[in-house]
């Protein structure tokens, strides 16, 4: 498909992640939590916004796969004829090419945050972390919606 | 602090979130797996990007907190003077207001995605649907990053 020229909001990278990987070719499928070392360097003003992350033991990272097209509907990952939806895949092609991982956090190191688990590219802008989800509970109180159960 | 005036990168809306909150206020927190039906709208031509979503038990859903200020560093969720990294919440405030929920997946009909777990408001622009990531497995064959442990 033709991708629209206008688009509906901007990113902006607050960092640049290292990994081993420097070809697509190399690069995992899916990270693994005995992976290698990854640094996540955190781009100014934004280093402060790392304070606090050191007590979660995993985090998720939110990257843009800045090499990917973003044309295709449906897609073979296999190269074997059979195409699938893109949202039935992870595969980096798609129309807004969002990686998201959920890595474990070695350790801070002023601007650098150090994980394992990682899948992507050397040199992949990053866009977000934040603690997994699993182990962050909400700091703010609870409003109506957290009670609702069921149908509306 | 100050945005930047440029972005860095481009997104496109693929589709809309239609859930029972239409007030700040009442979005819930954190979403629950037994929490009200909510419907993602698909927009064309991304329609049958949703072909083989359906035998996903779990789908993640990513989306654009379109209302949310980007320009904290720090943040103070309790309202208790206490700040913290804004890297270290889950807060919709964040450079780039990208939020991701893992929704059970209820079923899909055409241009439409059934869902519980989500916890944005509604109206909300969707950016991305891919399958649970504990729950896929890659299509395509692996590469030697795959098998790739320690340090490089």
């Amino acid at each position: 498909m033709t991708l629209p020229t206008a688009t509906d909001a901007g990113l902006v990278f607050v960092g640049r992640i290292h990994t081993p990987w420097t070809s697509r070719m190399d690069t995992p499928r899916q990270g693994r939590q005995d992976g290698p070392l990854c640094r996540i360097e955190i781009f100014d003003p934004w280093v402060p916004a790392l304070d606090g992350l050191e007590q979660y033991e995993r985090v998720e990272v939110i990257y843009w796969l800045h090499l990917s097209r973003r044309d295709l509907v449906r897609q073979s990952p296999a190269h074997d004829g059979a195409a699938r939806g893109t949202f039935s895949l992870r595969s980096p092609v798609r129309p807004n090419p969002l990686g998201t991982s959920v890595a474990r956090l070695v350790g801070i190191e002023g601007a650098t945050v150090l994980v394992r688990g990682l899948d992507c590219l050397d040199g992949t802008p990053l866009l977000d972390l934040k603690p997994d989800r699993t182990l962050f509970t909400p700091i703010a109180p609870p409003q109506p919606g957290d009670l609702q159960t069921g149908n509306p």
